[in-house]
Parts: structure tokens; sequence; C-alpha cells
């Protein structure tokens, strides 16, 4: 493919080869824009030229962009380093925090101007340039945040750079997008490692009683924390506010459960938190940015072999409804489980009726 | 089906045809039992009925067992009830707490010698007798809790009544059964809770930035509050002591935030948090009751159309390997998403390179 007709993005540095700075140089690569690789490790360099990211970077010209894919701690640093030698007209950084890398900046006396801070919300539980993948950013929030002395070419390059990317810009101030993550993932991360940290010192009689819900609570928990402790240092304050707000809610319902002596009136607490919590699960938006929505949910038994998802999933096709997603729930013990198919509420009944005609186990 | 040769239960009375008591019918009902069905709500017991769950309840005889479904805070008092009609020769329930039940009943005075508490772990998010499967208990563990002054044939029926279910027989002691359920169940739901509050006050903006983490940690919580209200009141100083230790793992990582101004050495106890988490989860016990695993992830890129995921999975099939699990990645914004494929770890290489052949574009 070949550069856009007037963009301003023909070649671009990316420092930093690791999952998310080796995925823009992929994205980028298959829009044909030159890109030029940097990193303190030589072998994340070698690796990233070797999946076909780019180039070696030599520092001898300066590139239209460049995309700093540090840690938070090292972006302020870094931006400085390379605008004292020129490297690019535009800077942008993919952290997962925003108020830090452009508090320093500014101590550091970086020019503001040039650069406009991001952050592509597309983790992976994986990390590394092997672990990239160019469309890591399709259809993706990816939020940016200029600051005042911004300029207009800066905002434009960085904005077209997220479209070369397929991601979904979303402008906020740094502060605003340090709070909306430290609501929407960083607290929460924290949260089921407590929950989490009950499990190991819990008996083998309780583990053996876990269920789905434990399950999907903790799921997130099990992720490095090495990575996660950069993180949440980069976003203490904000951090630190959702959970003390998590805590004074859990406090009040354990205060009422400890004074519950069969006094209900005890427990407007824990009602209350607990219809907060249920509207704030519907709160959350749905698939392609819509609305949140509840999908109808159609349950078959299945067998625990090779080719009896395949044949359900055909079946459900071959029923005209789109399955939106799809849980298995393994009986543990036996081989055999309940598929829970996730449809449009008004093709629930379509997808169980025509599944039961092509026989299967769909439970009333 | 006939009866077994030899078993104790061949008559039954369910008491309560909610989602439980009208699934352990439906069971028994399959075995050959013959069921009777007595509810406070004439409806209920109507539609249990109509679906095959058994005969009205007279009164009129003397059962092998009655299973007693109703919520916990009524257990003891329903017991004492059928017991002085001699309604049947051993007693059982399917509350989700045990001591206050077995403790109610002891005050009442209740023949505990006939009584064995149980407690099969198979909840829905949809109660009500349409909502009931025959197969609900199917290698789900069901936890029963005999008091010291339990007779051997009423011990007998019960596990025979959890082997007519398919469920997996779990003896524990009520005291240990409670814990264990606090921890993960009951503690995790409120802390989800927690969690989903903090999105019912979130602006839009920090909503849109939701990925799949948070949506995992709160699924649970949209849970219907009522029924959370009856679970949680009946196990409240077991799930209180589980939420106080969440709240000061929580407590002191907030604090440790707080203090950070740049000093690692805060941190410790946040590092310290997030290990015990992995290790937590690492402890869930994984499919057919065996030793926890981890899967490996082949991750599959698919179009947004009916009939794309049974292509995928058909394909999958034809490599021979088994799908052990399945979650969706949809983008937002766009019609396109990731197929996340959950197998032996052994078997990736395969599945990824017999998808390739099969022109599915599986990222390395």
């Amino acid at each position: 493919m070949t550069p856009i007709e007037g963009a301003e993005i023909g070649s671009v540095v990316v420092v930093g080869t690791g999952l998310i700075g080796t995925s823009v140089a992929l994205a980028l690569r298959e829009r044909g824009v030159r890109v030029f690789l940097s990193d303190r490790d030589p072998a994340a360099v070698r690796l990233a030229r070797g999946l076909g990211a780019g180039e070696e970077w030599t520092a001898d010209r300066t590139v239209d962009l460049a995309v700093i894919a540090v840690p938070p701690q090292f972006v302020a640093q870094q931006l400085l380093e390379l605008q004292k030698r020129e490297t690019a007209r535009v800077y942008t950084d993919v952290a997962s925090v925003k108020v830090l890398p452009l508090t320093q900046a500014a101590q550091l006396g970086c020019d503001l101007s040039a650069f406009v801070a991001g952050h592509p919300l597309a983790g992976r539980e994986r990390s590394g340039p092997a672990a990239a993948r160019s469309d890591l950013f399709l259809g993706r929030p990816w939020a940016y945040c200029p600051t005042e002395v911004v300029s207009e070419r800066a905002l434009r390059t960085v904005v077209e750079l997220i479209g070369m990317c397929g991601g979904n810009p979303v402008r906020v101030s740094a502060q605003e997008h340090d709070r909306a993550v430290a609501i929407v993932s960083h607290a929460p991360h924290v949260t089921a490692a407590a929950v989490a940290a009950r499990l190991a010192e819990a008996s083998e009689t309780a583990l053996g009683l876990s269920g789905q819900g434990v399950r999907d609570v903790t799921r997130i928990a099990a992720s490095d924390p090495a990575l996660w402790m950069g993180i949440l240092s980069g976003n203490a304050i904000p951090v630190a506010e959702v959970i003390e707000a998590v805590v004074a809610d859990l406090s009040a319902v354990a205060r009422s459960l400890r004074s519950l002596a069969g006094d209900q009136s005890a427990m407007t607490d824990v009602t209350d938190l607990l219809s907060r919590g249920v509207r704030g699960t519907a709160r959350i938006p749905g698939k392609h940015g819509g609305p949140a929505r509840t999908y109808a949910v159609v349950q078959v038994l299945i067998g625990d072999r090779p080719g009896e998802l395949a044949r359900l999933v055909q079946a459900a096709g071959q029923t005209g409804v789109n399955i939106e997603d799809i849980r298995l729930e393994h009986a543990s013990g036996l081989p055999l489980g309940a598929a829970e198919l996730y449809v449009q509420p008004e093709a629930a009944a379509v997808l169980a009726e025509g599944l039961r005609e092509r026989g299967w186990q769909v439970p009333t």
C-alpha cells in the first residue's frame, strides 16, 4: 500500500520495540510508511526487524513522527533527548498513564507544541515484540491528550497515526484520562488481586466449590505484577481514590453484616451497593461502541469431543442467527458441558427452535 | 428408567418449586422416582407439574425423602412442620448457607438424626421453575453437612439423592461450607458490586475506555440484589471476614499509592498483593475437577457475519484439536473481531498452522 495522498506521515521512528511499539510499526508498514526502529535492547530491534516492522534507526535524519513506546516513567526524558537531536517534527507516546509524562516533560523544558500524549487501549496478556500484531489497535479506543500549546500540525499528525493504525481516536485531557483508566482498568485490577489473594490462602475444599463467578472476577489478577507496578506507580493518586471508594463501600457492607442480628434494616447499605453494582454493569458500552445491551442466552448441551462445538456453531449458523458471544461451561468431573450462545434477544427463540429441529438439546 | 435396585429413594416430596427444587424434581423423575411437589405459590406448583416435575403433594402419606428448597431463613421452620406431620423418613435442604438453618433447626427442636443439610453449587442467573433443568447438577459440586447425630440411613439417602442428580458429593462441616462459599462466591460478588458501583458514577468517556478486564470483573454484579440480600444475610459473619481481609489489602495499597513520592519502596505492599493474586488465580481447579492448568490461546481474526464463527470452529475441528474454551473479543466500532481459542498448550501450534493452511488469519 502507498502512503495516503496529502498525509503528514511518510516516515516514523518507533522508540521502544515492545508489544505496543512493534505493533504500531507493523501497522504503519502496512500503510507504506517508512519505519525506523530503536530500542535500548538490540535484540528487541533485531526481532522487530525480523518481523518486518522496519529498519534500524541510525539517527542520521529527521522523520515526520517519533512514537515513544517506553514505560511511563521514561517517556519525558526520552522526549527531551529526541527533541535535542531534532529527531522528528512531531512526537507522541503510548504509555498507559498521561499526567506523569506530561508533567515531567514540562519540567524538563520539552517543546510541548510538538508533542501529543497518546494511549491506545489495546493491551494483551503477553508482552514483547513477538506478541505484536499489525491489527492490535483495530477498532480499539486510542486516547490522545493535546495540551493548550499544541500545534495544528502535531494534532493532525497524531490523529492521522491513530487512523493509520485503525484505532478509534478519543480526545481527553490527561487528568480525565488518568481518572478514567483508574476506574475502568487500574483499580479493577487491584481489586481482582485482593479477591484472588483470598484464594491463595483458602482450603482445597473451598477451592473445590469455585464456580464461574470467581473465575471471571479474578482472571485479570493473573497478569504480570512487574508490569502492573509500573502502571499503578504512574497513576498513584487516581487509583488510590477509586480504591478508597471501593474500600468505603466494602467497609460499610462488612459493618452492616457484622451488626446484623436478624435486623434487616442494618442491610440498607448492602442493598444500596448491590443495586449500584447492577446499574454500573449496565453502563458498560456494548459491541461496536454502541450502547450497552443485554443479549439473550441460549444454552445447549454438548459433549467434550473434537468437532462437537463446530457442529453446534455450524448448526447455529444454518438458523441464520448471528452469535454475539460464546461461553463454554464445563461440568467439572464429567465430559459434558453446556455452551451458552449469546444472541440478540429477538433471535433467541429462532435459534433455540432451529437447534432443536437439528437434534440439539436446548433446555427450556 | 426404573428406580435403582436396593435404593432408599422411591418417593420424594420437593418443598419449594423454584429453580433448584424443580431441577431436583426433574432429575429424580428421570430416575423413575415418584415426586410430589409443594409450594406456597400454587402457580409455581402448576408450572413445575406442567414441566413434568411430578404431581401435587396432598400430605396423605410418608415419603422416603423431603427436599426443602426454600430460602435459607425459612428452612428450619419448614423442617419442623414437615417432621411434625411425619412427611418423610429423611430430610435435606438446598440452601446456599448451612450454619443458619442447622442452628435454627436445633433451637426449634427438629430431629437432626433424620436431617442432612445440603447445597448443590449450581445457581443460574435466572430463577423460577421455568429455568429448571434436569441436568443442572451434572458434575457440579454438591456440599452436604451431616451433624454428629445423623443416622446412617439419612446419610445414605442424601448421598443417593446427590448421585441421582449427577452431582459430585463434597462432605464438609457447615462451618467450613459457609467459610468456603464466603471466599469463592459471596465476597467476590460484593467486591464485584463495589467495582461496578464506580461505573455507575463514571463519565461516558471513562466508560468508553472499558476493556474486557472490567467486563469480566463486574459480570456477576448484574445479578438480582434481592436474591443476594438473602444469601449475604444468611452468611453474614464469614462474608464480613473475607470482605475485611479484602479491605485490609486494598487499604494498604491505597496508602502505599498515596505515600508514593517517587519512592518505590513504599510499593512493597502493592507488589505483595499482586503476587498473591497471581498465586490465588493459579489455585482455582481446572476442568473435570482436575488440577488448574493454563491453556494456550490461539487468536484468529474473524468478520462479524452469520456463519463466520461456524466456519472457524469447523476448520478448527478439521485440525483434530479440541477447543477447551472460546472468547470473542469484538473490536468496538468495527465489524471485525478476534476469536480466542483456548487449547491444550501442546496443541496450539497444530491448530495455528492448520488454520493458516485453511486460509484463516492467525497472528503470530
